[in-house]
């Protein structure tokens, strides 16, 4: 290629996907079906349909489909803020002095300040269609909340977002974007649902965890006429409107003739990798390509690299429909000095199939060296990082100084799914030098995996 | 035109602008010279040196080169955030039902969160080339100083920033972002210098005030070996930089055979403004087309609205070079519920001479309006704007809601000059209702200007 590749590879308008990508109809081995936890037989659309919208519910079902259509609407409001800027690291390759060629997929740039408004909107529209009033969610960084919100927003739908009681208090500037857009924004454990008045009662002045603010928001979904609870991660739905990120990606890439070696994605539930990797995959499965697919994910929350593979509570209250999943058990938490998102207990089922078929690799990072790599980071290529996207940044640096000792030319492409702006309190104490780690012990994940259902 | 507009125009990469342009060149009668402070007379480039870069003073009395090219190193900094994309606001307009065709300049996708680090990465270059230490500024809302912390931090030159204490206090999270960058980050009125220290002994309590911070970062640069004082605003050559943003909005209206005929931004010291009209106006100098082109200022700082034109201090420690501006007095403060920027109590010379010869229009609007306005853009448009950048949405809205009655399909562009990320205070107080307007009482200008030198 004598083609100079520019910073940024945008796509043109005529370019963006207009299908999603389902890794699944792909998969030889399909990802293990999600059970309904009173039965323990695979849930079916009718028995999904009072929690989700019905086309949300075949989406999460559908594993034979390869290639679903993004509505028109959809694709409108993607125009907003995509195609995001694939960005040639040039400023990083430099300060690495590293032979490797580095990409980042940048998904900061919209107000939410993540990727998460690609699924949001697209469970927004179908909400709407569907003609209901309105849906509700749980939030813990606040990332996902403030995407649904925007969605809601633009649908005239009402948004009422659980939020974990501590992100509620430490994080008011997420609140206040979400009150901007209109929604109602409660902390969880809150006083408006059963399950949050027994967590209340039993736990006093507890700070909340994702699993009880999911059962909070899927309680009252359920308990209102025309609601929907929706969900911004682990789903297999969120991941299928999250391709659209790999497929720019991919079609960026292709523009230049660069083949990808090595794609990286931060992985908390599995949405941002599930989607960064989509299309790269689908090749793998059609046995087209070889890519070295690495997901990070914090020390403090070692699904892959620490879980077991087996089904599970999506949720505290054991409401949720069970999943087959790479999990540390549904009562684990991180400890309280983990900073950012990425702290649920399990991880996606298409993402877990794949890992434990050993198609894609995973690694833990601590965080005080994930924002040793976001500081870098924000200093060469100017943007903060939200901490979640900067495990991916950690690994992708790892990657690079490798190349550095081998010599090789490797094109190494990493999802950069947010800006840090809403995360200065974690900076504030990296700044400080007060930042900490912590690596569960062995007997915490002992405690938590025996905890989980026998299925 | 039956050629589509898309969402977003982005520039290629070798369209972007090599050489800033210079409105002063094409204007007949130029602005009032800056004046030494002890002589009145015109300050020369040695009487300058002291305090800025001496590439920077030459850059700030030329008002005869109409090119300056932009320094390669600059062009690659550049390339990490710019183009700004050019927006056509599709979602605005069927949201306020309009005939208008609107479009906005964005600024505010780097981690600095506005157009300022387009001068920002200029004057860190410049006290690099003379190899210089380091270099000291003043900042309120904390714009400019995040995006010269940025700069500094890529040129390795040390950063010294005085942050209007008021602001240091409630915008802890700008504090960090600086810090992060590497920059120290000084409340002020400090005890770091004589003009702090008077100040503090004075005003007990005091929570600073624009132009003593400028006062303490002048003191600061000429007290230090090796240091030169930057400033984000106001300045002849800080208008040159942000040419940029105007030549890229030109440039890819053109592409589109788009001519606009209303332009709107913002106006504080007159950066954006004076960087987003400057091509266009340099067309009206030359007698090749005409533009309505409109500032809008706060209400509670009304400084062309109700100001005078006379020569001022540009600081309140008076050490600063005299300016003939439309000014409110150098000892004018916004009132305490004035929210976000524009707080300054002067306008660029070269816009107060624009202005002067109504080659450019101004409007002031109170800040409920303005968030209204920001609210509404921020629902249908996807991105939270900057309380500073709201007053153009107002305006836009405005005038798109007037061609709305007459059925004009006017072409309106206005500069989105950054994102609201770090003003979730003020956006907390509109959404609880809390907002107030202050307009200042003739008697409280009358005393303010009343106390500027007579030159």
């Amino acid at each position: 290629m004598d083609k100079k590749i520019p910073y940024k590879i945008y796509l043109e308008e005529n370019e963006l996907p207009t299908q999603w990508y389902n890794m699944r109809a792909d998969m030889k081995k399909k990802p293990a079906p999600i059970l309904n936890p009173g039965t323990h037989q695979p849930i079916t659309v009718d028995e999904l349909s009072p929690i989700f919208c019905e086309e949300l519910a075949k989406q999460e079902l559908d594993d034979t489909t390869p290639y679903i259509d993004i509505p028109q609407e959809i694709q409108d409001f993607y125009r907003m803020y995509r195609p995001s800027p694939l960005t040639r690291a040039y400023f990083l390759e430099k300060k690495l002095g590293t032979p490797a060629h580095i990409y980042y997929k940048f998904e900061g740039n919209n107000t939410s300040g993540s990727h998460k408004l690609n699924s949001a909107i697209a469970q927004a529209y179908y909400a709407k269609e569907q003609g209901l009033k309105g849906v509700t969610t749980e939030t813990g960084a606040g990332q996902w909340g403030t995407a649904l919100s925007m969605a809601c927003s633009y649908f005239g739908l009402d948004c009422q977002v659980y939020m974990v009681k501590v992100s509620y208090e430490q994080k008011p500037f997420r609140r206040e974007v979400m009150r901007t857009y209109g929604a109602t924004v409660t902390p969880s454990p809150s006083m408006n649902t059963n399950v949050g008045r027994k967590m209340n009662e039993e736990f006093p002045g507890t700070t909340g965890s994702l699993g009880c603010a999911i059962s909070e928001a899927v309680e009252a979904a359920t308990t209102q006429e025309g609601y929907r609870y929706v969900l911004g991660s682990v789903l297999s739905q969120v991941l299928l409107h999250q391709s659209v990120i790999g497929l720019e990606t991919k079609m960026a890439l292709d523009k230049y003739g660069i083949k990808a070696d090595t794609i990286i994605g931060c992985a908390g539930g599995g949405s941002n990798l599930g989607g960064l990797i989509a299309p790269f995959m689908g090749q793998m499965l059609r046995g087209e390509a070889n890519y070295d697919i690495i997901a990070v994910e914090p020390a403090s929350c070692p699904s892959l690299t620490r879980g077991v593979y087996a089904y599970d509570f999506c949720d505290t209250g054991k409401i949720c429909p069970l999943a087959k999943m790479y999990t540390l058990g549904s009562s684990f938490i991180p400890s309280a000095n983990h900073a950012g998102g990425l702290r649920y207990h399990g991880m996606s089922t298409i993402i877990s199939e794949l890992y434990d078929e050993k198609l894609i690799t995973a690694r833990s990072v601590e965080q005080t060296d994930v924002f040793k790599a976001a500081q870098l980071f924000a200093r060469v290529e100017g943007i903060l990082p939200a901490p979640e996207s900067s495990h991916a940044i950690k690994v992708a640096i790892d990657e690079a100084l490798k190349c550095k000792e081998t010599g090789e030319e490797k094109n190494i492409v990493f999802g950069l799914t947010g800006t840090g702006y809403f995360d200065m309190v974690a900076y504030q104490q990296f700044n400080d030098g007060k930042m900490s780690d912590y690596i569960p012990t062995d007997e915490d994940l002992q405690k938590s995996i025996s905890e989980m259902p026998k299925v």
